[in-house]
């Protein structure tokens, strides 16, 4: 097995160590509140990962492409939900896999849209399994739990022949704007109580609810009321990164994905550094904003005092508040970024790194594309 | 050939006749000026890209990674230049392309650096071909062109018997923080005095320097007076993008690359849509915040009323200052997005779709990793 001295750089490492934990912690916290794990896998978008996040507890995922799908499926997975609202467009697929896998749950907000995979399910002889998103508060897709409009689409769908409304779901989106683990427990109970009454209120419609899922890491890691909730949807806690550390989700040892960069720049008389992880490996996602207006681009384990203050294409800025001591750092030395965002830096990563310690002990292939 | 509602989105659509007119322009001034045009092709990282770059007058190119080296080199490219600065660690490489292509030039502005590549040189019977990097106000790599220390490391290449110093070389980053091609120009200007400056300081000091090598498209767009440069290295030109239409070096029609995407949700309630382009779509680029600053993340042709607000993984939340005329864009719509910066958008594609018109004409398929 190769030291990551032999690797080139810039490079992602797993932390096989972290990732496990992270992987049981979050197993058991479904288990210990006897919710069902459907993890997402758009975090790593690989086998093993997947394999790593169910253990031998469950067996259903979350995807967020299509192309997950094929790849999930082909491995033999046979129970997914693709997370991202349905559009006419891709129905074929979604049709090819409702047929072929135990179950492929589809996502559905709009009557419009509604309308169409009626009659294309019809024409198709498919009967799509339908999960309805549930605006909680992060404004990005779902249906307003306080409207009458609400209702009414699940209704047509709880009453279509070609449709098996599956149940409710959310993402808490706008956890990641907390600051600290308590305002992260009122999101994730404003979340639970949205849910459960708008869950209550189809049943007393005469719909009946199955499923009641909700999912973000940070929700997922503080929440502490589970009633009403059948299913949880996290996936970026199997890597973490800086933004989870800096909200309090957390350790910086529970990231288990860095970038591995070298140094190949001294300029001491603007005290800088530069290092080849550049805008293609640590992707421009700015962190944390709302607690530190100017993050930088990553937080270097061997000194935090370094700041990753600029990126351009294949280059690193590296500076320092303090004289940096580049003797410390010569040219062609390791640093380790854990990176804002682990789920958009991995996806610039053809392949991951599994290390332990210092040594390579596996290469995972992640899935791309759509 | 398909139709562009066949393919599935978000995918990047590369409009062929504005790409050409684009490669056709800068071999043009090129020739116009008697530069030597060594292309940068880390913006496509394709075979087909380069190609019309090169045109036939010309067939040097710029990588910006090893990977984009054996490539390029795989497909029988012979003169290259590694514009990234060299590290000790990938010497094994750049020896191996040093003796197997025609040219194969590393960057080299430490040193300490020259000194383990000489070392290495001596022990592994390779003459390098050293460019030396001049910071000419970007402040990334390369030697301050007033510094002693900087005509000395080049009088050490120089005297080298395992160096062959090729030039000098700087890439005008700087000039994206213009507002105007009258500051590019400006840019341009400085950015050729301080060379050429520098270029016959070595000269005055016996040291022959044949090349001048410069590079950055908004200065290669705007520059006007070229005396003693001998080559330029553009690269974002190819494709261009809503950054350096901003900065006033191209237009909206210039851009030959856009994201394709599709509205997946309606949200009249808040005068908002989503897309299914994210930020593995459009990259998280923000593009000229200098000059507004808040862009959002790209254009959209059909309507640039309409702002993307913001990203999260497969999800744009478009929103409009205006009433939205839902009707104008039924889910399941197409919508072409000019992204802030193209280089980092192309990256995140696994294969770019040629176009004309609507009319889907070839498939590209670029190099990933390093």
């Amino acid at each position: 097995m190769d030291k990551i001295e032999k690797i080139r750089t810039p490079a992602l490492l797993i932390n096989l160590a972290a990732l496990r934990n992270n992987a049981e912690s979050m197993i058991e916290r479904a288990c210990w509140h006897s919710l069902k794990l459907r993890p997402h896998v758009k975090t790593h978008k690989t086998l093993e990962g997947a394999r790593y996040q169910l253990g031998d507890r469950f067996h259903a995922i979350t995807v967020s492409t299509l192309a997950e799908a094929r790849f999930y499926a082909d491995a033999g997975y046979k129970d997914m939900t693709y997370a991202v609202p349905i559009s006419p467009d891709k129905l074929d697929e979604a049709a090819y896999f409702t047929k072929n896998l135990d179950h492929f749950g589809i996502l559905l907000d709009n009557p419009d849209i509604f309308e169409k995979v009626e009659a294309y399910a019809l024409q198709n002889d498919v009967t799509f399994e339908v999960w309805v998103p549930v605006d909680t508060g992060n404004h990005r897709e779902g249906v307003d739990p306080l409207s009458y409009d609400a209702i009414a689409l699940v209704h047509q769908i709880f009453n279509s022949d070609v449709a098996n409304f599956k149940g409710i779901l959310s993402h808490a989106g706008h956890a990641y704007s907390c600051k600290s683990a308590a305002e992260i427990q009122n999101v994730a109970e404003d979340e639970r109580s949205i849910m459960v009454v708008f869950a209550n209120k189809l049943r007393r419609n005469n719909i009946a609810c199955p499923a009641v899922s909700v999912g973000s890491t940070p929700t997922c890691v503080h929440g502490k009321y589970w009633e009403g909730i059948t299913e949880i949807r996290p996936g970026n806690y199997i890597f973490f990164d800086l933004y989870m550390t800096s909200i309090g989700v957390c350790q910086h040892e529970d990231c288990a994905a860095t970038v591995l960069t070298r140094v190949i720049g001294h300029y001491p008389k603007g005290n800088r550094m530069l290092i080849d992880a550049g805008a293609l490996a640590l992707s421009k996602d700015r962190g944390p904003i709302h607690i530190n207006p100017d993050p930088g681009y990553g937080y270097i384990k061997e000194n935090p005092n370094l700041k990753i203050h600029g990126l351009s294409q294949e280059h690193g800025f590296v500076s320092c508040q303090i004289q940096i001591d580049f003797k410390q750092y010569p040219i062609g030395s390791l640093l380790h970024i854990i990176p804002n965002h682990s789920c958009l830096t991995a996806a610039l990563f053809p392949e991951y790194h599994v290390v332990e310690g210092d040594t390579v002990i596996d290469q995972w292939k992640p899935v791309r594309g759509w």
